[in-house]
């Protein structure tokens, strides 16, 4: 055990350096050699202590087909909570590439929620396969968290937990920790459960440490304020612990009994992946798109979004071409209306990305909605008049027209008011027909403010010198 | 306290159901009736139980000038940590408004962290005022944490920690925080420090427990593999803290010597933080645009990224102008060409997302940055191709021009390569040049994608028809 600390303490001190955790290229090559060469104890040797995090990055520096070789040449000595740091498709390639009993002794030796995690995203019959090659309790807890909802805290909770009746005292509480083995790996409380196992609070540890050995549990006991249910979805379990700042929570079943505990880095991941999500989702990319897809799959993925917005345009384009005649007469409409469409599609995404994260932090809700609302427009209000002011001047500078700088103002303020009634109300109506605002708001609003701004500026424009 | 408690009971149940937390009115009406006739009693009964974060949305959902007032009645019963969870305007409004002497008190209570979080927003004469209050121990750590620079995790941790000798056993470890007085309110594990104070390592609360009395602490201890420096960037810890699922680290200052403690909850914020600013600065929002500021406040704000896109659609005009001839001659290329922009804007947009995401969670490096660049200008290809021949068919059929078909297509293709280029290019270049990309990208991306698009489409329509 020294030796191989020895050896891996440099690396350890290397990966510490500089935030970026770069790797060390002659790492990455010795490992590379170690697996090639098949040499497992100098293998082993690289990365026996390594952290589980950079041992994901070691993989993915490595080439496709040495990867579970990697795994493979290490045995139990790799930690396949390594697996769960990985992009889900270098991992789905890994977990495709190893056979059952590999996988199967390698889900057994993690924590159930990274075993979860592993096996959710293999093929039914992959997933029994491996499923099948464990003996029972394992097997039983597993199939019972993959049996709740995608998403869900059942898929994300920890099955490892210790409960203990309340007519215990601390003092057998602590000698129970203490000396019981088996327990889960880390733990920050102690659960306590009616002989039907109905949770009835948690005892934090440094409670624990800081009560008299003789106190009953159920004196100092306090009832969790906030139980999560094994079928709430991550997202919202992700809030309550944000709002709460909880460190981990007891999740419970249907009858409140008490089936795991969640912790607070499987929410930070969620919170991480919601914020990812709510970001790409914004900018058009799907919320899966990772670095190391595919060129293939992400130009595929790409094309449906650009494919509405391009419908969109054309529907703008239509617009456009009600106003032939006008274009032909003032070619200096075609020049400007641009500037009108872009001045209100900025507009419009400025109060969508504002709405959008609102909704999504449960900031903008029903109760003030209406004065959101009210804000969002009298902003849009304000700029489009300063707006409207400064493309006047502009306009004037440059065509000498008076006329055609009124007609661009008025226009402005037209499209910077559509602008912001779409960017709030959009959002809030996909959320109310329970569709995800962030992915779908996009191509609304800019086809609103496209629509309106060309309509508007060259409507005017028909009215006014036609 | 029961009674309190029992009061109590039904509000913290109401809160517990449903996720989005709205209040319940009654509650709110029942605070601010107590609040208005200055019934201690009442407000204490209503609000004594409350979790902070309700405490904080009470508040907020309160009048501005009834929030001091709720706190002064209170006294010693208001807990100063609800004010961490306001929003930075509503925060300052409030302790603005309230005498020194409670501000002095109230951060005397809670924690250092969030002591330093309430204080570091203000003035600071206001600040010298209420420091100047407080007893000496309190009053230098306190100054401490602020003096280090701002978004450090000097100003993010927790001055309050256990810290032993490496050669005190287990069981004296254990009996010393079992008895003595003054210890942090919640801890998850005792750090291990030379006479100097210079940082050992730290041994889990739960191996604590799990080791035999009579064992040395120096048989136990891990050095900590990350250690946080006082001065690191919160970003920054917040990163280790995720790649590594940290629950806590010790915080040392220039010289290794241990001076506080971060813990994930304080990094959960700062990720979501990060997350919210990273998105709203790609949706043109400053990061620090909150729900409850003012209409005149967020137009003035919202103005000058929206100022930056006038200018860049205003460039984009002057290249439509150079084509007065062309679009005069055929009034279909002024219909066309805001779908060449419009297309690639969107597909700049997608780039762009995730190159900045890419670059906020370090995934994207000097290491694999061409590869990346490679592979999005391949995307741009192919779905340039995708919508070429959609949109020469869409034009042969409205128009029933070939040419004008061939010409739209070849500008698309144009078109989507240069926004795959600058939608990579522009936040790499920015980052080199220490400039966020999520805020500064979006203008330079759409200004090059209108740019080429209505250059290549009226250019490559000149050549062809003039």
């Amino acid at each position: 055990m020294r030796d191989d600390q020895d050896l891996a303490a440099p690396v350890a001190a290397r990966l510490q350096e500089g935030v970026d955790h770069e790797f060390d290229p002659a790492l990455v090559e010795r490992a590379r050699e170690a697996v090639d060469s098949g040499d497992r104890e100098t293998l082993r040797g690289l990365v026996v202590d390594l952290h589980e995090a950079d041992l994901a990055a070691l993989l993915e520096a490595l080439d496709p087909q040495e990867r579970p070789r990697l795994i493979e040449l290490l045995g139990s000595d790799f930690d396949f909570t390594a697996l769960t740091e990985l992009d889900e498709t270098v991992r789905v390639q890994i977990l495709e590439a190893l056979s059952v009993e590999t996988v199967a002794q390698g889900v057994r030796d993690i924590d159930s929620d990274d075993a979860v995690y592993i096996l959710e995203d293999l093929d039914d019959d992959d997933k029994q396969e491996i499923l099948g090659q464990l003996p029972m309790p394992e097997r039983a807890a597993l199939q019972r968290s993959l049996d709740y909802p995608e998403e869900s805290a059942g898929r994300r909770m920890q099955t490892e937990f210790i409960a203990v009746p309340p007519f215990w005292t601390v003092g057998q509480t602590l000698d129970y920790v203490g000396e019981t083995e088996g327990l889960p790996e880390t733990f920050f409380e102690v659960f306590v459960v009616d002989p039907t196992y109905r949770l009835t609070g948690s005892v934090p540890l440094d409670r624990l440490l800081r009560t008299k050995r003789m106190v009953k549990l159920s004196e100092v006991v306090t009832p969790d304020r906030h139980v999560v249910k094994a079928t709430d979805d991550q997202e919202d379990v992700a809030r309550v612990f944000e709002r709460y700042n909880l460190i981990s929570s007891p999740v419970v079943d249907d009858v409140g009994r008490l089936v795991g505990v969640m912790t607070i880095d499987d929410v930070v991941d969620v919170i991480q992946e919601e914020a990812d999500e709510d970001l790409k989702a914004l900018g058009g990319v799907a919320g899966d798109e990772e670095l190391s897809d595919s060129v293939w799959a992400i130009a595929k993925s790409r094309f449906a979004w650009l494919l509405l917005n391009l419908i969109a345009a054309n529907l703008a384009s239509f617009v456009i071409s009600l106003f032939e005649g006008e274009l032909q007469k003032m070619v200096a409409l075609a020049v400007l209306m641009p500037i009108v469409a872009s001045q209100g599609g900025n507009a419009g995404t400025q109060t969508m990305t504002v709405a959008v994260r609102a909704l999504a932090t449960r900031e903008l809700r029903g109760s003030n909605a209406r004065r959101v609302v009210a804000r969002e427009v009298l902003v849009g209000l304000f700029n489009g008049v300063a707006f409207a002011v400064i493309m006047a001047v502009v306009v004037f500078a440059r065509f000498g027209l008076a006329d055609l700088g009124a007609v661009i103002a008025l226009a402005m303020i037209i499209n910077l008011v559509a602008a912001a009634l779409g960017g709030i109300l959009v959002p809030l109506g996909l959320q109310k027909l329970k569709v995800d605002p962030a992915v779908a708001s996009g191509p609304f609003v800019t086809t609103i403010t496209d629509v309106v701004g060309f309509f508007a500026f060259l409507g005017i424009a028909a009215l006014w010198f036609g």
